[in-house]
């Protein structure tokens, strides 16, 4: 069951969104979810002190969405699940100078997992196809030649040991309407809003566009791309879980050996 | 009460570690002290998720114990609880080439947690008048100047806006003793353990010496020592959530203020 629903939610270079319902819910029972979000956590905790322990491989999860649509809630309520020690949360906004003095590629290459870790980007390099496509911030020459840069970069990573699992949380624009207007409406939520956010939801089929764009081009066998329905945050949640203990299973991280000579040794 | 336990925690210039049960248990039951570990740490969260949306106040909590001492199962356990996008953990080993050709704080600085962020050292600058005395890799002349170095620093990055709290997890010989059999004993556990691990424990009363001097040398009123009980771990994991709560409720975050002109929007 959980590998069908992965499957459902990969992208492929024939994507197209209209297939993807953003309130899809697979038949689930929301109660259920919650409690099956706990277990499918738990296996991916027992994986990930595997993989912590093996310092073999690394996980690179990249979240991307429209505004609202679930990236911190996302990290806030299934990372949550992983020991911290283990996972490096980046938030890539607006690039400082040092940052545009460099490549587009340079500061996430920075931020990549160490082996043994799980690295979660809040948005990514992605953002140099995205806003920068839709802002016309450079030539369409220029970001259309990334997606090969990305490909192949992200095909580096997975040759040398980091597997990179693509989120695009899948909010359709009459739910980021309902956030955004919740946000304004509650006192202690209200701080998060920009009025240049409402500049971004103007755009909403331009920036449809170019995600599709983004994730045919980019979506890989080794490096895929998952539409996740993110109109209820319980579905979301748990189809990120599942995606999440796919990958892991899949590294199948193993414990170091131990060290010789530790038979029948009693500690003085 | 969680003020009672956190001062009775406090390491004081005059501290004596046989004042220090490692098997206190503060009268607690083990049952009511993990619902109540439930409910503080609940408490720093929602203090987290102010002082992260601020960004005007980071806490620094430093993690120092001996080997098998609970630092590790601190950060998975406690730590936890925090929203993973505002924790940055940090372990210090063995310093890598570039790090041993600089100064000793060099590498604990480029970590410190940025505004907004909790940072959690699994040891840390510390190990340089621990390990480092005990084990001579320097002159006594040496490691003693350190204090007054680590007393600075820690008072410019408090000046600046970090809140230093530094944990030593009090565990006794007898309790180190059975976790390190537990460790050979256990399969999945065995990994874990390192030859030169039995080194350090016979040098029980060295180390002891070097935390109480540190602790003595380094515990100020704005960057404070707690000694924590460490054999139960329940009980460590109730007082560092008690030590994390008191010193986030000392901040009081606030929410930052919403832009202006956001009463009565409606989102198109």
């Amino acid at each position: 069951m959980a590998v069908d629903v992965v499957k459902r939610c990969r992208a492929t270079a024939r994507l197209d969104l209209a297939d993807h319902d953003p309130r899809e819910t697979f038949g689930w029972d929301k109660e259920a979810a919650k409690l099956e979000l706990d277990e499918v956590m738990g296996e991916v905790d027992a994986l990930q002190t595997r993989l912590f322990a093996a310092e073999e491989h690394a996980v690179l999860v990249v979240l991307q969405a429209m505004d609202a649509g679930g990236k911190d809630g996302t990290i806030r309520t299934v990372m949550r699940y992983l020991n911290p020690a283990g996972v490096d949360v980046n938030a890539f906004g607006v690039p400082s100078d040092e940052e545009r003095a460099h490549d587009y590629l340079w500061r996430v290459h920075h931020h990549a997992p160490t082996k043994g870790t799980i690295g979660v980007f809040n948005r990514s390099h992605y953002e140099d196809v995205l806003v920068v496509r839709v802002k016309e911030f450079v030539p369409e020459g220029v970001w259309r030649r990334r997606y090969r840069h990305i490909r192949e970069f992200e095909r580096m990573l997975t040759d040398e040991g980091t597997h990179v699992v693509k989120l695009f949380l899948n909010m359709s624009a009459d739910e980021q309407r309902d956030r955004m207007q919740d946000r304004i409406d509650d006192p202690t939520e209200r701080w998060k809003f920009r009025m240049g956010d409402l500049d971004d939801r103007a755009q909403w089929d331009q920036y449809q566009a170019a995600f599709r764009d983004a994730l045919r081009e980019t979506s890989t066998s080794s490096a895929p791309w998952y539409v996740v329905p993110a109109d209820r945050k319980w579905v979301r949640n748990l189809v990120v879980a599942k995606i999440l203990l796919h990958h892991l299973r899949a590294i199948d991280p193993q414990l170091p050996p131990s060290e010789e000579g530790l038979d029948g040794l009693v500690i003085p």
